[in-house]
């Protein structure tokens, strides 16, 4: 039985190595002033910024660029929109990591307000966005975060009252998405890693997700199949190689796509408060959760017996998918869902995933955290004491 | 390996038994001016239309119908769009079959222009549409071209010097799909068995098309995995279960996304001339020849030894996904693309999809039908002579 489901639409995919050429093709039909949000120095070590900007001038295009360091604050967005108000701004590009895709889509959905992101964000401001942006074009550099294919741009200030919350509308797909395996070559392997298994938590848990539907079961299950097989070679010996990269930028792909129509679950639901509360890159705290918040979950639905068959199946499907041999699937529940546990915790010991006690996150900061813990869409309802054990297991 | 690929954005999909509900709280948010395209009297018949007129009435909703019965021609799309230019149309809802929701689709396309549709379809005209179009909602009431979700309409000029041929821009994927199932539950047998067909064929072609992303991949097989077990079912004892039915439903909106993305092959190559020539429906044409042209491409792949490997194991994994145990795949490539010719033939059989000749087609024909046949993306090339032997064959 098919459960009723919404999908939102997608944006625009080009995807391919090299495709970037394509880039100064698209921009004038978008219009003649361009707005480029980068990142730090990466873009311009690699020397793709030099070749990004010549051919803007080659081809007559007014551009400017600002840069995003870390992940966007409101303050931060509120400048840069206020900056490039009544601007003419005809297009704005974000080339970089998730945080800095997601501040071009935040820019580009405030320059036509006139007031802080901070009264639009979820569970912060009491305003509700409509959906006018500046086109946006998102070209990601790190395969992580899906951002280039989500409705959402996660805001955040952290500090002891801090928080990670969405600017969030269906019109804030960007209108495309330029994948370019290429641009992901440079990128660092604890930044893959963590990266990657950002990625890999958000196709499983959009694909156990309780808002799953069979096709954002079809595409996270793509996802991983790709990313199984190069998740490990993509932060050793692949790293250069730009098929493990392509594959690494598909799953990421898939997981905004996913993510965007069937939610998530609860290693997002801590994300958020840990997020906002200490320092943390976002694909850590996903990563080093991944493994526990499995464990718990497929514990949980197998004391729902009956009532935890379906979600457990479908723990068991991934399970079959990285052990090698799918094929060994149906009817081995559990030892599917140990393969699955056990291969996520081996990823996170061969990525060197940090845990939390890193980032100086203790015993004591863990009631805090739990009180602001969402369940999101976890396919099975855990109790603080349950939330409580997964992070105290990665301290 | 990926290979390169472009996706083009999909409609904003609603999904589910008793959506149609869902359509007046949309309405609305699009205008107050409301165009209904509709077919027959199937719709009237079912007392969906009363339905749908009060629930308009009761939200003080302006609107119109016109009715387009049979497959739209030229002069049919160039009259309405006439009727309704400069009449502040904000929205156009096609609801009914291909035919009908595409006939909506030109409409939305042709009502913006001053000039006849003839000029802007592909092969016919010489001027190239650019997008602009009246906001449009296709809600489909049989399970069959998908054009739900495509960017194309198709257009025919029945007769000798006849042609099928489309109107296509990314800008006329409709803007929402809304699928109820509950619709398509008063679709009669012989219907549905050819419209199922026709969505099986899209889903195929574009699974092993030479355009196929791992995206349209993943899509494609979802699709066939849930019309594998209702295909029958939807035809005999199980045509008012709207579960079925919802399967159905969606193998062929999925049909239509992965047609968009990944093209077509022969069948649909050969669909285009028998259509334009002979007035036969254009499910019955996909259905009959779909296994002869299967057998003819697995024959070809096989010929070509190592180059054909893995459009072989494309069909095998189908072949595998029909026998209903999908486990059965890998390795056995030529008993699981046996079961897939044999499978879509006993479906052929069991829906009782004519054959050519009962409409009149001929061995005399041939000659001119293969002149004006293309191979789209088929997986494998073929000769003049192949593709005489797929017509010969289902006359």
């Amino acid at each position: 039985m098919i459960q009723n489901f919404n999908f939102a639409s997608i944006p625009h995919i080009i995807f391919g190595a090299g495709k970037l050429n394509e880039l100064y093709e698209i921009v004038p039909k978008f219009g003649n002033n361009v707005l480029f949000v980068i990142g730090g120095s990466s873009l311009e070590r690699s020397g793709k910024w030099k070749e990004i900007s010549s051919s803007m001038e080659n081809k007559s295009i007014t551009y400017t660029s600002v840069s995003v360091k870390g992940e966007p604050s409101p303050p931060i967005v509120d400048q840069i929109a206020e900056n490039f108000r009544n601007k003419n701004i005809d297009l704005i590009i974000g080339i970089g990591g998730g945080s800095v895709t997601d501040a071009g889509k935040a820019i580009s959905a405030m320059i036509p307000k006139e007031d802080s992101i901070k009264n639009y964000l979820e569970g912060v401001g009491t305003k509700i966005h409509d959906g006018k942006k500046i086109p946006y074009i998102a070209i990601p550099t790190t395969s992580g975060t899906g951002s280039e294919a989500t409705k959402n741009a996660v805001i955040s200030d952290i500090g002891s009252e801090g928080f990670k919350k969405s600017l969030r509308h269906d019109n804030l797909i960007p209108n495309i998405a330029l994948i370019d395996p290429e641009l992901m070559i440079s990128c660092p392997p604890s930044i893959t890693g963590a990266c990657g298994m950002d990625a890999f938590t958000q196709l499983l848990e959009a694909y156990v997700s309780t808002k799953a539907s069979p096709m954002t079961d079809a595409l996270a299950y793509s996802g991983m199949e790709y990313m199984n097989k190069n998740m490990i070679p993509a932060c050793f010996g692949g790293a250069s190689d730009v098929n493990v990269r392509a594959a690494m930028a598909y799953g990421s792909l898939m997981s905004g796509i996913t993510l965007a129509n069937a939610g998530l679950g609860i290693v997002h639901g801590l994300a958020s408060p840990i997020g906002g509360f200490f320092d943390i890159p976002h694909g850590v705290v996903c990563g080093t959760l991944l493994a526990e918040a499995t464990r718990m979950n497929i514990k949980k639905l197998k004391e729902l017996s009956v009532a935890g068959k379906a979600g457990l199946k479908k723990h068991a499907n991934i399970g079959a998918l990285l052990s090698g041999n799918k094929l060994n699937g149906e009817g081995k529940i559990d030892e599917n869902c140990s393969i699955l546990i056990s291969t996520l915790e081996k990823w996170t010991e061969e990525l060197k995933i940090d845990r939390l006690g890193k980032y100086g996150i203790t015993s004591e900061h863990i009631e805090k955290i739990v009180k602001k813990a969402g369940l999101k869409n976890n396919p099975v309802n855990l109790n603080d004491k349950d939330i409580e054990t997964i992070i105290l297991n990665r301290l």
